[in-house]
């Protein structure tokens, strides 16, 4: 599982790692001949305008319905077959609904849905290929099937019956689950958390169409606020004259080595030439498996991390990634960084066994720990995204801080690992100074203390750091 | 199961289906200007030689050692650690040394894997893309991975010890064998005949590097004359002015509804404004399972179909494929189809359920029947394959012979199905007439005759017709 923060380590796979930014697509920038007065304020907004990379497809899809249409489309839908959705299936909704899956325009079709299970990309009409490694498709079964019959739109509604989208020019066709299964996961082995939320007892068919939203998904959390859209965070990075983003996805608290990790990286970034990269501090928001940290608990700590200045706030954009946990390894990984092109990053950052986990049924690591960046960084449609490999950062005894693990003087390094890490914190002990900032420490120890009642005594079984 | 003859169907697939025949490498042909004079021949051969497809890379890849080379490579192999190789072993050196999946140079190192897992495809130097879908990997244990400890180069020797060939540059990688199976078949049922093969008993280790192949593989079983190299059909077809060359994958007996397709296939090719289009009737070669026709038989029943005249001698090469065969539906398919874009075909016929079986333990075809052809058309890499998809064909009892089925009189066709076959055939019944030229039948009838006293009256189950 990914733990310990880290650095660029260099491979011998044919790719498109880090070597390759000198050509991204910053560099038509340079060639922009401005008259020598002009002021740098506007110099700048001109080059961030020409600068943030394009969205899969050119263009970013958002899938809302205009203001004056609203009321009709609602009414429209009433008259509709309609789908309840599940919590998971709102967030699909919410992700595609925003573009971060552009150009997808719905739940898949069958020809997007093979092609994502066959070669994790799609083939555009014009012949370009843009990536797509996770399945995002919506189930029904057999008595929703008859309901839909020959219509081609449906309505999809909340658990509450409230209307949320239409569906148009629906395909419903079979359900593979254990070939979606084996091909996304690598495995059918039973127990793999989304599995067993979305799959298992899903109905035998998928619907597919082109979705009209007809209201932004809010979750009314206290966190809507941090939930930019692509177009959202776009605009941020232009307001702040970026010339970079790098985008760093987790779903875990953030402790010093991954601090380490983010401003080494725009560290080397300014060295590279860039004038002012932003880190997009992007925790994911949708469904996580049981023995997760809660978002809601994660943001607090990535709060007091900012707080306390582990962080710089001016070149920081802490936002929520609405989409769901996969847990499938090199598959998903692909999906976290796609998605993030479609934000506006053009650097991220992959880690040790990304969107890993425990094989379900065997004592070992479901993906080998490599494979997620060697096939990140060979994906089909990621070529113009510049893939960061970082290495491992762990607590350094003689300096009293987390730095990049030195294989010369191994006696000098501390692993903590989630075990010891959830110890320490259900047991409010402290880490090694300099692990973590102590306010965010603190927010951990208060979520464990939080469980204690509810759960009896029974904490979650692992927590990754 | 790929059963029944058949022919071009419509989808509405975005694909490199029929329609975008006008679009084939043969275009250019066209655009040569030749002096009014010109003899025809001199023409022609002028147009084939610009005309064979170029073989994926652009260069078809051969492993042979040159001859005066041969003595010092087996006296450095006798030096070198060595692992003996599996009958299907032998048969995959035989494929890559022959350039069937150019342009590996070799069995596959962990870049080449993955890539083939994830993607099914290649990613080359130069950017461009071609297409690879099963992996082709050589497996060892822990104690033929220590034996080799550093050596850049093993020996591959056969079951006789004799040197067949040196791997060098070896590169020696986890063998992740349920996720090979799960993104490879699609399922990690047990009971799959490749994977008990050569995957479940196999080493943990897989090993890759380039070939230097000192003999070409040859079987000595009477057929060898019938096993071209890619380099040699595509000889043949230059030598037979084919402007167009339409592959026909295949590892069952051919009955007529097969030869109604391939004719019509031809006229359809000539009507298009090809004039000389060449059958490539590709038997494949390598392991088959048990249940499966093998292909002594199958060759001596495929010699009398053109014998009889069922296929046209002159427009047709018969020759072998010598792969092995994995059952893996959609995703070997594009295998198929892959290698024969490299002997020079242009045009692929798909079937029905393309390299499909039953589901080794759920009562059900393993694959979906229609994803094969749909996969294939929408494959990286294959973009320049004319894929012809076919309907399907039975016996039309109102004209007495295997026809197109038409569905708006189901009851005047018969199906006759593997098992209807076989029973006919073992019981030294006829088929109705016009569905396999007697002589064919024959054959068949012969083939399940010798497994009688072999097997003790028990006939394999299945056989696909």
């Amino acid at each position: 599982m990914a733990s310990m923060a880290t650095f660029f380590a260099n491979t011998h796979y044919p790719t498109h790692y880090f070597p390759k930014t000198l050509n991204t697509h910053f560099a038509p920038v340079v060639k922009i001949s401005l008259p020598g007065g002009f002021k740098t304020r506007s110099r700048q907004k001109l080059r961030v305008s020409c600068g943030l990379i394009e969205p899969d497809g050119g263009k970013l899809v958002e899938l809302f319905v205009e203001e004056p249409l609203k009321g009709v489309k609602k009414r429209e839908a009433l008259s509709l077959p309609s789908i309840k959705l599940s919590q998971i299936d709102l967030q699909w909704v919410h992700v595609l609904s925003e573009g971060w899956a552009s150009p997808l325009r719905g739940f898949m079709k069958e020809s997007e849905f093979l092609q994502t299970l066959h070669f994790n990309s799609l083939r555009l009409d014009d012949g370009s290929v843009v990536n797509m490694s996770v399945p995002i498709v919506l189930a029904i079964d057999e008595s929703q099937k008859l309901r839909i019959g020959e219509s081609a739109k449906v309505a999809l509604v909340d658990s509450d019956n409230n209307v949320v989208a239409i569906l148009k020019d629906v395909e419903i066709y079979k359900h593979p689950k254990e070939e979606r299964m084996a091909r996304t996961w690598g495995t059918t082995a039973p127990g793999l958390p989304y599995v067993d939320q979305t799959i298992t007892n899903a109905g035998n068919w998928l619907i597919g169409g082109d979705l009209e939203v007809i209201e932004p998904i809010k979750y009314n959390d206290g966190l809507d606020r941090f939930r930019l859209s692509p177009a959202e965070l776009r605009e941020e990075f232009t307001k702040r004259n970026a010339d970079a983003v790098f985008a760093f996805q987790l779903r875990n608290p953030v402790h010093n080595g991954h601090a380490l990790l983010m401003t080494d990286t725009r560290r080397r970034l300014l060295e590279m030439g860039f004038k002012n990269p932003i880190l997009l501090l992007h925790p994911l928001g949708g469904y996580t498996k049981a023995d997760d940290v809660p978002l809601s608990w994660r943001m607090k700590q990535h709060e007091k991390v900012l707080e306390d200045g582990v962080l710089d706030p001016e070149t920081t954009v802490v936002s929520i990634f609405p989409s769901p946990m996969h847990y499938a390894g090199p598959t998903e990984v692909q999906w976290h960084a796609k998605a993030r092109i479609n934000a506006g990053a053009n650097f991220y950052i992959v880690g040790r066994d990304p969107a890993g986990m425990g094989h379900p049924t065997e004592k070992r690591d479901l993906y080998d720990a490599d494979h997620g960046k060697k096939v990140l960084s060979m994906a089909p449609g990621l070529e113009r995204l510049n893939i960061l490999p970082f290495k491992v950062a762990a607590y350094d005894k003689t300096q009293g801080k987390m730095a990049f693990f030195d294989p010369s003087r191994p006696q000098d390094f501390l692993f903590i690992s989630g075990t010891k890490m959830r110890t320490l914190a259900r047991n409010k002990e402290n880490p090694p100074e300099g692990f973590m900032c102590p306010s965010g420490w603190e927010v951990l120890v208060d979520y464990y203390d939080s469980l204690v009642p509810a759960d009896e005594g029974k904490v979650p079984e692992a927590v990754p750091v």
